[in-house]
C-alpha cells in the first residue's frame, strides 16, 4: 500500500529572515534553496517581490531547482481599490515563480482595526486577489492570517474567508497560527471542524513556536486532515521561531507513516541540511535540537552507556543514521569508565580496562574540565590528553616563549592604522627557531609566526587550516578578567576535521595552546617523526 | 470555582545535570534549588544520594526550603538481594530527604536484557522498593522507566508495574518516556488507557524532547488526567533535554485554566528564574525560548510594529508582563522607518519623524549590520549611534594610541609566567593622559590603563564594572583572521545594565571600541560635563 503524502513547504527564505539578527544575501538564498531542493521539499518560498531589494535581486535571477517549486509571498490586494491597481500586489504576481501564495486576514478583529474595511469587502479582496493570481501564477495558495484566533472570535467569518479562498481557485487553504499562542488540542478540534468545509487535501497548517508547541501543532493539524505543512529549517523565524520542518520530516515518515517527498536519501541529508543553515548564518548549531542535534544521540551517564552497548535499542528512540547523524559517546566531568573506554575504542588506543591509569585519566578529565576545559567537543585534545597520559605523543617542538604586540596609532599620513605583531621562540629538537610576523589580529599574528617556525621542519603545517574560533566567557560576572576558553577547528589539505581546546585568564594564552594543540595533533596523525 | 491543581516536580538538579556540557557544584545545586522554591515548585529533586560527591555533600547539608520539598532520586532494589541489603537504595533511603523518588523498569525488553530477571521479580522489587521507602520518608513516587516504549511493547505488563507501584503506596506513579521518542497522540491516548487502572490524580509525566515535543506531550497527559509534571528549567537534560518546565507554565495557567500553586507572583518570576540558571550555566540564554525568551515578544517586521502600537492583541498571545518579559521592538536591518521611531520613543529621544536624518540613519544602521554590528542587543551603541547622527553626544575624551603587549617566558625561576601590559594616550579636554597598566589578559590590561587615564578628570568610571564579554566570530572559515565582532554589558554602582557593540578584524581593537563607547554611554546618561 503507497503511503499518504504531506506536502512540505518551506519559508526559511521569507519567515526565517524575520529571525532577530537574522539577515540574508542574495548569495545566501540561492544557496538555501539549492539545499532544499536537493532535500526534497516541495515548495520554497523565496521571499516576498517588491519589500526589498534582496528579495527583488533573488526573483529578478533565481536559482535553477530540479524538483522543489518556487514561490514568491505577497498580500491580497488593499481595501478601496482593484488587485490590478494595487502595486505591491502586482509586484508579485510579475515575478517570475510559477507558485504564487498569498496572506490575507481572517479575523474580524484585525480587518476593522488594522484594515478599516468592512467584513464583506475582506472577502472580496480575498477572491479579487486570489482570481487574478490564478491567471498569472500556475499555482495560487492562500495563507489565512490569524486563523486560530479568528475561529475562535468569530468561526462563521474566519470559515467565509477559507472557503472563498478555496472557491476562488486556491490550491491550498494555510490556516496560520500568527501569533502562535494556540495549544495543540485546540488546533487538533478547529483544523478537524474546517475541514468540513475545504476538503482536508487542500488545507496547509503554518505554526509558530510561541507556546514552545509549533512541531506539536503541525501533527496535530496532519491528524485532522491537513496535508501541507509550512515551515523552516532549524525553526528559524520571527520570536520564537517557525515549525522546525527539521523535527517534523523524521517523525512523519519514520513515526506517522507518510510520505513528504524526499525519500531515505534526503533523509539522510537532513542533519547536512541542518547545519548547513548554521554555518550560513555563523549560528552555533543548537547541540539538543531534536534528531540532528549533535547531543540527540549523545550518552553521558555510565549506565546508559553499558546499556546502549548492550542493544542500542534501549535508550535510543530511532536510528541516527536514517538522519545522517551518528551515536556519540560523550567524556566528561559526568562520565563513568565505561564512557572513557568506549571513547577508546572510537580513537584505535588499545588498553587494558584494569590499568590503574584508566582511574588516573577519568580523574585528570574531571580536574580539568572543572578548571574550564571542555572534552565535549574538542576530541583532539582529549585524544593528546589521553595519549599523553597511557602511550606516548612525541615532542615535536617547545614554544618556548611568545610576544605578541598590538598597537593603534595614527601613521605618518595620519590614518589611525591597528597593527599585530607576534615573535615567537622554539624550539625543534636540538635548534631554536626565532621568528617574527604580522597578522590583522594578535591571534593571527602568533599563528603566522609559529607557521613560520615550523614549516621547515614540518612542511605539512602550511596546508593545516583554521576554520572556525570560538570564544567563550566562563565566569562573565569578572568582566574582562573573565576565564577564556578557546576551541579552534582545523581542516587539513584532504578535508579531515578536528577541534582543540585551550583555557586561560589570558584570551591569548589559551589561543596559543589550542592552536598548539591543534599543530600537535595533525602531525602524530600523520605519522611524522620529531626533527632531531 | 477553584481550578484545578496540577503538580509541578523539578528534575534541574538531577535530570538536567544529564545535560552534556553541564556540570553543577554544590553552591549551584543550592542557589537553583532556592530559586526554585521561590518561584513555588512543588517538588525539587536534588540528585542521587550516593551516586557521587557532590549529591552527597547536597544532601548532607540541605538547603532549608519554604514551601517546596526536597527530593532525593534512586531505584529500586538490584534482582536478587532484600532491599535492605540493597546499597545503592540504602543511600537514598538514608538521606534526609523526606520525599523519595525510584525509577523502576517497565519495559519487559529491558527486565530481560538488562536486568536479567524475570518479570516476576521485577514487579517484587518494585513492591519491595517502595514498601521500604514508605517506612523511611514522608512521600514515595515510582518513576516508571521506558513506560510508553514498554506499554507498547507490552502493556499488560507495563500496566502491572504500575499498578504494583500504586498499590505499594506510592503517592505518584510517573509515567516516563525515557527515550523521548513517543509522539503526543499517542501520549494521549496511553495515559488516558493507564488512567482506567490508576487514578488519574495519581498519574504523572516525565517526558524527553527528542522529538521536539516534551512540552506537547506533558501537556497531552494532563489532558488525559495526569496531575504532576516532571520537567526540568529552561528543558535541560540530556540529549535533546527535558520537558520545559519554564514553557509548561504559562500554559497550563494562563491558557488551559489549572493551578500550578505558584500564583500571579511566581509567574511574574518565571523570566528571571531562567535567566537565573543561564547565568550559573554561563550559557547565552536561548532568545527565542517561548515566553520567556528576549525575542518572544520582540517585533522585527515593520507592519507588526505599528499594528502593535495600535493594539498589543493583534501580533501578542500573551501579555508579556505576567511572565515578567517585555515587548521589545527591534532595531535591525529590516527596520523600517516606524521600528526607528519606537526606538526613539523609548530611549527618550524626540525627534519630527519627517526629518530626513531619519532615513539617512535607517541607511547608517543598515550598513554597519552589514559590517557585523548587531543592534538588535546593542542598545547603548544604538543611542550612541542616533545621538551622535541626530543630536549631541558630548566627546569625553579621545583615545589617541594605544598598545597592548602579551608576553609568555620564563622567568628569573624558571617559571611560566604571562603579562599582558597596555599604554595609552588619551585626550581629554586641553590636557593628554599617558597611562600604563599590567591586566591578567590584554583587554583587561587595556581597560586597567583606559580607567587610569580616565578617573582624575571622571571619578564616575571608577564604579563602573563589566559584567558580561561576549566574543563572535562572523567570518569562522577564515579561521583567525576572521572578522570579530565583541559585545560588553557594564553595571553601574546603582545596577544600571548596558551593551556595547565593537566589530574588527582584530579582537582587541573591537573591545576597546566597545569599552570606549561604554564608558562614553555612561558618563553621557549621568549627565557629566566634559572635561575642558
Amino acid at each position: 500500500m503507497s503511503k499518504e503524502r504531506v506536502y512540505l513547504y518551506d519559508s526559511t527564505l521569507r519567515d526565517g529572515g524575520q529571525t532577530q539578527g537574522v539577515d540574508f544575501s542574495v548569495p545566501d538564498k540561492i544557496a538555501i534553496a539549492r539545499a532544499l531542493d536537493r532535500l526534497g521539499i516541495d515548495y520554497i518560498e523565496g521571499g516576498w517581490p517588491g519589500a526589498n531589494p534582496t528579495d527583488d535581486a533573488f526573483f529578478g535571477a533565481p536559482p535553477k531547482l530540479s524538483r522543489a517549486r518556487l514561490s514568491a509571498f505577497g498580500m491580497t490586494r488593499r481595501p478601496g481599490r482593484s488587485a490590478a491597481n494595487d502595486p505591491g500586489l502586482m509586484a508579485v504576481l510579475n515575478s517570475k515563480a510559477k507558485v504564487v501564495c498569498l496572506v490575507g486576514k481572517t479575523w474580524d478583529f484585525h480587518v476593522t482595526t488594522a484594515l478599516n474595511c468592512t467584513l464583506d469587502e475582506n472577502l472580496e479582496m480575498i477572491a479579487d486577489s486570489l482570481k487574478l493570481a490564478g491567471e498569472r501564477a500556475e499555482e495560487v495558495m492562500f495563507d489565512c492570517e490569524h486563523f486560530f484566533d479568528g475561529y475562535k472570535a468569530n468561526p462563521g467569518f474566519a470559515l467565509a474567508c477559507a472557503r472563498t479562498a478555496y472557491e476562488s481557485g486556491a490550491r491550498w487553504i494555510v490556516l496560520c497560527d500568527t501569533n502562535g499562542g494556540t495549544l495543540p488540542h485546540e488546533v487538533e478540534a478547529i483544523v478537524a471542524e474546517v475541514a468540513k468545509h475545504v476538503p482536508g487535501d487542500r488545507l496547509g497548517i503554518h505554526c509558530h513556536n510561541d507556546t514552545e508547541n509549533a512541531v506539536a501543532n503541525s501533527l496535530a493539524a496532519v491528524r485532522a486532515g491537513a496535508r501541507q505543512i509550512q515551515g523552516t529549517l532549524n525553526g528559524l523565524g520571527e520570536r520564537c521561531g517557525n515549525a522546525n520542518l527539521v523535527s517534523l520530516i523524521p517523525s512523519l515518515t519514520l513515526k506517522m507513516g507518510f510520505d513528504v517527498g524526499i525519500g531515505e536519501d534526503g533523509l539522510r541529508n537532513l542533519r547536512d541540511v541542518s547545519r548547513m543553515l548554521d554555518e550560513r548564518l555563523n549560528r552555533q548549531p543548537n547541540r539538543q535540537q531534536a534528531y540532528v542535534g549533535e547531543s540527540a544521540f549523545a550518552h553521558k551517564g555510565g549506565l546508559h552507556v553499558s546499556a546502549i552497548e548492550k542493544d542500542p535499542r534501549s535508550y535510543e528512540h530511532v536510528d541516527p543514521s536514517l538522519i545522517g547523524n551518528a551515536r556519540h559517546v560523550v567524556v566528561s566531568d559526568q562520565a563513568g569508565r565505561s564512557n572513557i573506554l568506549a571513547r577508546f575504542r572510537e580513537i584505535g588506543l588499545e588498553i587494558d580496562p584494569k590499568d590503574p591509569k584508566v582511574n588516573s585519566l577519568v580523574e585528570t578529565v574531571k580536574e580539568r574540565e572543572f578548571e574550564g576545559y571542555a572534552y565535549d567537543g574538542a576530541e583532539a585534545s582529549f585524544e593528546l590528553l589521553a595519549r599523553r597520559m597511557l602511550d606516548h605523543v612525541p615532542q615535536f617542538f617547545t614554544l618556548q616563549r611568545f610576544r605578541v604586540m598590538d598597537e593603534r596609532r595614527f601613521n605618518a599620513r595620519g590614518q589611525l592604522v591597528t597593527e599585530a605583531e607576534a615573535t615567537v621562540s622554539v624550539a625543534i629538537g636540538n635548534a631554536v627557531r626565532y621568528e617574527v610576523a604580522l597578522g590583522n589580529g594578535p591571534v593571527n599574528a602568533f599563528d603566522n609566526a609559529l607557521r613560520k617556525a615550523l614549516v621547515g621542519d614540518y612542511p605539512g603545517v602550511e596546508h593545516l587550516q583554521l576554520v572556525d574560533y570560538k570564544v567563550r566567557i566562563l565566569t562573565p560576572n569578572d568582566g574582562t578578567r573573565a576565564i577564556t576558553r578557546v576551541m579552534i577547528e582545523s581542516e587539513d589539505a584532504d578535508g579531515e576535521r578536528w577541534t582543540t581546546v585551550g583555557v586561560s585568564p589570558n584570551i591569548l594564552n589559551a589561543s596559543v595552546d589550542a592552536l598548539s594543540d591543534s599543530i600537535t595533533y595533525k602531525l602524530m596523525r600523520a605519522g611524522v617523526r620529531p626533527a632531531a
